[in-house]
């Protein structure tokens, strides 16, 4: 199949192996992906992943014995044993013996074809097209939020990052009631979000003192700069993953009494829901669709700070 | 007065000037004073502070028309401005204005005299000895972590590090109900706290998995030991404040959504509740004892990493 692979240099190959899917798997054809800033780190060497990257996906399942095949879906991009105590708690996305589409030991969706486990998908109404369903992932991780923490409707919350995670999580956030500004470097972008409803400010503008940061830079400068905004007993919620590690200031913490919150990928179901109710439409954010062919220069474009979401449409 | 005093390098003067106490300040004499990693930290360059550092203590009122005159007191140690939002709020610790004993702005504890504002100051029954006292500052620290966290009593629980503060929140955890492992380099050390009921394990030895890890190694290396400890989902408390900046890897932070949380000092009355109430008896950790004249020969003793608590006994 076409895929594009990461072996000492990315490249769309067209010799892929099709995935065959293991017992309670499901194979899947990709119709469409979304490029994210993990994608990105994979291709410089984040975690020495070989293989396909991509882990935002609509697609729709495969299988003339199946009674869903043609349906479309979407995907929790863990799979995990089922069996540990972190599964057993309901905390599959911590199973330390999973397999992550498109991250760890498995390949993603950046490919003609995908497996997952049955347990991972999730049905997608027909009112919510491709470009929208495609969001389901990253706003997850957006909601995940929710999930581990409490976050008072009056809080003072700043989303550090004006790139697609940012303005997704921005996006999210308003949509729950929140009134967050998003911070970052790019006036052309933050004037788009301020289009969609967002209060922005130029990071170098930002005044102390916020309740909570949500550090979606991507960067292991932009901690230190939350750490600089956030107020005493105040929190940071991290977002985004980087390779370099960060040069810290934990004394800060210590004094200040700040909390940090690792935050990762999450539930599907809160997402979906606010696809489908309309609550949430991040469309607005697409800057580009490029055929699976083109997935270089689709990096290149996703890598382009101008740009938030580049999107890959995968035809068979 | 005499009093240790910071300046180009640590030295004990008999010729400092004795502090006057502000509008609604009291003069104290120092009986007693504790030596805790931050005077370590400041001797060595920490803050650029310059004075007399010291703000663990037990003294006693001076002034003939003070109605407390000669009554043993412990003070905390934030000297707030009592009007800001912080303050309001009853986190005068974190106050802008503020100033710290023997850390920020004020002269601290290694002297004949201190002064702290009048509201500062925590009257002592008479069961409590001055060897007991002085441990009421970090006891208050380690009881800070309940006024920020609920703790659930069955959590599996590591206290890093085997110093004076690893020892002191292994104990205030253990009166509390909690069962904590201490983890540290020093065997001598970690048998003194088995014999104060405390389970204790060498360092390397440790298995990954805890839900909560105190980090008390008052190194920037131990945090990221707590990293490869801590279970996905848990929690890593700081404790200790370090000069170097740490090399952090936030990557994993946030992969397996830990939450890390900052914590310093405490109101002193849960700890005075359990030292009267003999609760928790920290007297086995006095590893010295010297006078004021010997401070110099003090913080070395308190360097000696195969020392607990050194105490400055101060007569006037």
């Amino acid at each position: 199949m076409r895929a594009l692979v990461l072996d000492t240099a990315p490249m769309v190959r067209d010799d892929y192996t099709e995935p065959r899917p293991g017992a309670g798997e499901t194979l899947i054809r990709v119709r469409m992906a979304g490029i994210c800033g993990t994608d990105l780190e994979l291709v410089r060497g984040y975690m020495d992943y070989r293989g396909v990257p991509g882990h935002e996906f609509v697609g729709e399942v495969v299988g003339a014995d199946s009674v869903a095949a043609g349906k479309r879906v979407v995907g929790e991009i863990n799979a995990a044993c089922g069996k540990c105590d972190f599964c057993r708690a309901g905390l599959g996305r911590h199973c330390p013996n999973r397999t992550v589409l498109g991250i760890l030991g498995r390949d993603g969706a950046f490919a003609e074809y995908l497996t997952l486990p049955d347990t991972n998908l999730v049905n997608l109404p027909d009112s919510i097209p491709d470009e929208l369903a495609v969001f389901v992932e990253p706003m997850a991780a957006a909601y995940e939020i929710f999930e581990q923490l409490h976050l008072p409707r009056n809080q003072d919350i700043l989303v550090l990052g004006d790139g697609r995670l940012g303005a997704i999580v921005g996006l999210v956030l308003w949509a729950e009631g929140y009134n967050p500004i998003i911070g970052g470097h790019h006036a052309d972008k933050l004037g788009l979000l301020a289009a969609l409803n967002l209060r922005t400010e130029l990071e170098p503008h930002l005044e102390p003192g916020f309740d909570t940061i949500v550090d979606c830079t991507g960067n292991s400068t932009g901690f230190n700069r939350a750490l600089e905004l956030v107020r005493p007993r105040g929190r940071i919620i991290l977002k985004s993953t980087t390779v370099v590690p960060a040069e810290l200031n934990l004394a800060t913490v210590v004094i200040n009494e700040i909390t940090i919150i690792g935050s990762r990928c999450g539930r599907f179901a809160p997402a979906v829901e606010a696809i489908a109710s309309g609550k949430v439409d991040p469309r607005p954010l697409i800057s580009a669709m490029y055929p699976l062919d083109a997935a270089l220069a689709a990096l290149e474009a996703a890598a382009d700070k101008t740009n938030f979401k580049v999107l890959l449409k995968i035809e068979s």
